[in-house]
């Protein structure tokens, strides 16, 4: 193993470049504005630094998030060597993680000349205030050497698709570093500064680049002495109240003021105060314990606290894959921890999607259809960076149509069911008055102008759409999607009924400016007519017309059918196409989306249908999969989910590199909590139904109710949940 | 060029193997019940030798015409040399066709040693009597020679996907040669006769081999003298009347008493009856006339005059290209001849889709739904040849899903128009009476149960289908489907009120036994609201839902994206899918086959828009556009497609060699006289609206309405319409 994770801590040594290009992942740091990747701050671009700003995007051809000007930037060189991994003269490399405190670490040795020359150093993305980041480097040497340190602002960062920064302007104050720049596209503002303070204190030069500047030390390091310099960094784009270069300098300065034993002790202090609440601890399995633990750090990392309407991408703050987007399966596999134990963190999401309900309403336009429609892959303003053509062919190297974007409805609903079960567990209704209700309507008018009635069969349908399962496009009555409008529209008509009651002239005046009136009183005709997949005689529900009448076979035996690694199963002439082999959860997702809904059989005989023929290509897949293996004892299973949730991303497969996953950092305590401890919420009252895996002697955690704080023990035969 | 045509005849000086491989196309002989390739009798099987019955079909994987035993086998051997077109020892080889008599010849010399051998032969496929053809074979040479001469059943033939015959039988009878055999599938019972008169009388041995039997003589050929042989052949089916071997004996024994001369006189005498009301005189244009009479004599060679119920497959009885399949583009494109020269035959097509209407059903409830869906590629008993996977990937060698059998339901439309063209024309609305009207009401009821309402537009929609343009699968509202299936949805209102009226207790009784009456009222809500779509701004009407968003490129374009010469351009990742390019005319054929429904703006502007959008990858596509071109006044570009489809056959581009193409043919016919001489009927008069091509002086043609035969004269400036 090149890692190891032992209580709240990882420890890696790695030193390859292939593995090192894992630990920007493993070891991530972040305080939901910030996110910085795990490498060290020397690192060449081949390991994929970065420093990512939480709702910062720019780009052409493909928008993306932006990879800002590093202001933690070091360059080492001693007696005219640079300290570089690359070197043979590398004699340790280690890195570590302290995923309690958020605090990354590296110490390295190099042999250079005839000296053992040290690095320590070690970092923190400020939880206290967002913009800033802080590090500190410690040399020292057993010999008399001559060192050259580099340090200051580099705005030469790699991208993977870029370059997205432009007009580079560079200022020495009398103690800062200052960079202001552009983003290319969207000229978007950005300020950097960085402060630095240098023991002992000696003279330095300044150098210039067009895309940087930096502090020039040379110092010639007595043998057996230690030179130390800390670092100060601060990140503000316009986008940010105030003017961003003023305010990276005031940040940089207020810094120095405080010091850095000062900062991180205010930093730790605002982690205690999050795993007060938000730990989970598990006796009885070590590794599970660290790996959960682990996976909640990840989602804390990611979480735009400070913000009011920001959301989790769907690979958080860890880079720019997948073009920074935010997905649907954040709503269903990260949103549940949050309400459970922070539900102010899920109307911050909510309030993006009610900010973003323009574009939303955009889309649907440009389709044809009435509401909104929300966007496969949203950015900032809820833009669908989703494109029509997401696949390219291995043998043609053409793009592929794919039918993400256009035709996967299930993403209106999928906000609506968070939503709602944000209401029902908070009773902050007023969420609605804030514009959820809108949210809602326009995406039941969405789904009322996509419908169709079927004079054959007397019912409304929903054909040609997209489910979870993404390897079969274009199908007709998925049953998850089908399932999932029904409650969109059950929930529209409640809540309708709810503000006529409780709030009349609001509802009066919202439904009369959306002139939604009508709809409703179509909504009163669809309800009992809308087309939903029952069980069939063998208690399996269908995934979508036709399904079953697809070839049935392994998952193996598709495997088999590739004819190149790199084929995509699905699209245009995918193996997994004319089969029954699906990518994710689909009916499975619905069963745990509704669990009350579906009876055991029904639970059993489907799961035990699909489960062999999904490939789980995705992280929601596995958490839905646990949660009904949960539901109906088959504890073993629900458990290796679990562990590879909970382990995804600090395992840290190479195809994954470039981005964490929160849905599966998600996932982890969905199976953990909802799964193993059997916890909901039902008509306001903490339910648990415990059914531990093995080894778990006992699982205690907390939640956050309108009246206040419960602490619950679960045990293998019963359970306790007291007030705080 | 390797042939020539002039007047009646073609020459052809093919002497490769890759040229002669075009003659079985080119100087293919038939009459309805048999089919025989253009090859001479001698030929090796990669010449492609084929002898087809209507209406025979057998095969396990592949369903396709059965090729069978051939009675005119013959092998000759000079001095110890078989005659073959592949040694370097032949000297000429010249086949002709005289296509007014449906008669092959061939005429070969070879050096053998030092002497001149000459082959003489001639052959006819018996016009008078089906199921016979007769060849001739005059042997000399200009030496002394050994000849042997090997005559009879062959039953080891070629297949495209055989074998399909087995359990051969064979038997020497006083003056014949019999071979009975079965097919591999079907056990059809086949029995082919063989008789030979070889002048001088010489004795024969007998030779037998599992798979035929034949007659060797052996001769020491005089110089400057010649040997002759007429070879009568006899095929028939247990499908036929009595006792296949029996009659097929008979059939040999009356030719034998008849002898060659006065058979192909009458022979003669019949292709005159057809020709006296089928010609076409073209005066001005002798290249055009001759490919034309050249294309009516193609359609007279598969026209199956001596059956009650049969239709002509889309390659005719040319070969077993295309599972020997009866193809929808027949209604539109090859009837029309037959309906204004023969409309009896016309009915016999009718009383084909009559007769296989349990199938259509059939094939309906398969796929869920109610009434009638015809085949795509419909075979004896009207079961669907066509595959779910109709393409393989040229880069996987993984079949395709391709949905032309499950989505294309334009299908039962086209067979309906065709019906009401065949009513209109002849009055003979009996037709309806023996089954027709059942028919109209099935395909009725299948599209009453594929459609859908749409409650957002208040209107009904006809989704998820292929139009005639194969390209663009999985279409919404394709303009062709929804205004065909209008036309059907309006037709049988027609005719159950007229039927109501004039044979109101078949009427009654239709309805009540088909259950009907409700269908029929739902109608009356439908046909009012059924989506049509109509020329937008521009005139242009839109081939189906969001198409004009799809990439507008040039063919070229479309074309230099192909990555690989074989690549089908549509199913899942086709070049032309995500583009405009289309395969065929769809929206074009639309106005075609409304002409009156349509002003000339939208004519012009709509064919201006798709035609060069159109790969005419089909001879539908050449003809719609063509007769459009007609109607607009653009002759030139007329005159070009309809040369393109009146040499199709006889240029026989190498790709098409396996099969004739009747579309062509019939298109020839139709670009000739609905097109330049502007020809219809209208309210049961002749309508003539010439506008003949420049070099076009007069064209006469026929036509034969409900009392009596027309004969028709038309100039650039006017016409005489005569009655016979």
């Amino acid at each position: 193993m090149l890692y190891t994770i032992k209580e709240w801590t990882i420890v890696d040594n790695s030193i390859t470049t292939g593995d090192l290009l894992q630990t920007g992942n493993r070891l991530f740091t972040g305080n939901g504005y910030i996110g910085r990747r795990g490498v060290p701050d020397d690192s060449e671009p081949s390991l994929l630094p970065a420093t990512i700003i939480s709702g910062l995007y720019d780009g052409d051809k493909i928008r993306e998030p932006v990879n800002v000007p590093d202001p933690l930037f070091i360059n080492i060189v001693v007696e005219g060597t640079k300290l570089s991994l690359d070197s043979d003269s590398v004699l340790i490399h280690e890195q570590s993680l302290d995923f309690r405190y958020g605090k990354y670490m590296r110490s390295s040795a190099w042999a250079i000349n005839d000296s053992i020359v040290n690095l320590q150093s070690e970092r923190f993305v400020d939880r206290d205030y967002i913009h800033r980041m802080c590090a500190r480097h410690t040399i020292s040497s057993d010999q008399n050497v001559h060192i050259t340190i580099k340090i200051g602002i580099n705005g030469a960062v790699h991208d993977l698709n870029g370059p997205h920064l432009e007009t580079f302007h560079t200022v020495l104050t009398e103690t800062t570093l200052n960079l202001q720049c552009v983003t290319v596209e969207k000229q978007i503002v950005l300020g950097i500064a960085c402060g630095i303070t240098f023991s002992p204190h000696i003279p330095f030069t300044v150098e210039q680049s067009p895309t940087g500047i930096f502090k020039v030390y040379h110092y010639e390091l007595p043998a057996h002495t230690a030179v130390q310099c800390t670092v100060y960094g601060a990140v503000f784009s316009v986008l940010d109240p105030g003017n961003p270069i003023v305010n990276a300098n005031a940040t940089v300065s207020q810094a120095f003021n405080a010091g850095w034993d000062s900062l991180f002790e205010t930093h730790c202090e605002k982690w205690d105060s999050i795993w007060k609440t938000g730990d989970v601890i598990i006796e009885g399995d070590d590794e599970a314990q660290c790996c959960l633990r682990y996976s909640m750090y990840q989602l804390h990392c990611h979480a735009p606290r400070h913000s009011g309407d920001n959301a989790i991408p769907v690979h958080g703050l860890s880079g720019q894959m997948h073009k920074g987007a935010v997905c649907w399966d954040t709503e269903l596999t990260v949103f549940p921890y949050f309400l459970a134990t922070e539900p102010d963190m899920v109307a911050k999401f909510i309030r993006y999607r009610i900010r973003t309900l323009p574009s939303a309403k955009q889309k649907a336009s440009e389709y044809g259809y009435q509401g909104a429609f929300y966007a496969r892959e949203s950015q900032e303003t809820g833009i669908d960076a989703c494109s029509d053509f997401s696949v390219v062919d291995v043998w043609t190297e053409r793009p592929i149509r794919t039918y993400f974007r256009d035709k996967q409805i299930h993403i209106n609903a999928d906000i609506v069911y968070m939503i709602k079960k944000y209401i029902d567990w908070t009773g902050e209704w007023s969420i609605l008055l804030e514009g959820a209700f809108e949210v809602i309507l326009e995406c039941t008018r969405f789904y009322l102008s996509y419908i169709y009635y079927s004079p054959r069969y007397k019912r409304f349908e929903i054909l040609d759409v997209v489910g979870p399962d993404e390897y079969h496009e274009r199908v007709h009555n998925n049953a998850f999607t089908n399932a999932m409008v029904l409650f969109v529209f059950n929930t529209v008509k409640d809540y309708a009924d709810m503000l006529r009651w409780e709030e009349p002239d609001f509802a009066h005046s919202t439904v009369e400016r959306l002139h939604f009136d009508e709809d409703l009183m179509f909504l009163k005709t669809v309800i009992p007519h809308l087309y939903q997949k029952m069980p069939n005689a063998q208690n399996i529900i269908e995934q979508f017309d036709g399904y079953f009448h697809l070839e049935s076979c392994s998952i193996d035996n598709v495997r088999s059918r590739l004819k190149h690694p790199q084929e995509y199963w699905g699209a245009g002439v995918g193996v997994a196409v004319p089969t029954q082999i699906i990518k994710q959860a689909d009916t499975v997702a619905l069963l745990a989306l509704f669990p009350h809904n579906y009876s055991f059989s029904t639970k059993k005989a489907t799961l035990e249908f699909y489960e062999p023929r999904t490939e789980h290509n995705s992280n929601l897949s596995t958490t839905m999969n646990a949660l009904i293996c949960c539901d109906i004892g088959e504890l073993d299973r629900a458990y290796c989910y679990f562990r590879e949730n909970a382990e995804f991303d600090v395992k840290g497969e190479p195809k994954h590199r470039s981005g964490t996953h929160p849905a599966a950092n998600g996932g982890a305590w969905m199976i953990a909590i909802q799964g193993f401890c059997g916890f909901s919420i039902e008509h306001k009252q903490i339910k648990i139904t415990p059914r531990l895996p093995e080894a778990w002697e006992k699982v205690r955690f907390s939640v956050r109710l309108s009246e206040g704080i419960y602490d619950v023990t679960v045990t293998k035969e019963k359970y306790t949940v007291v007030k705080r």
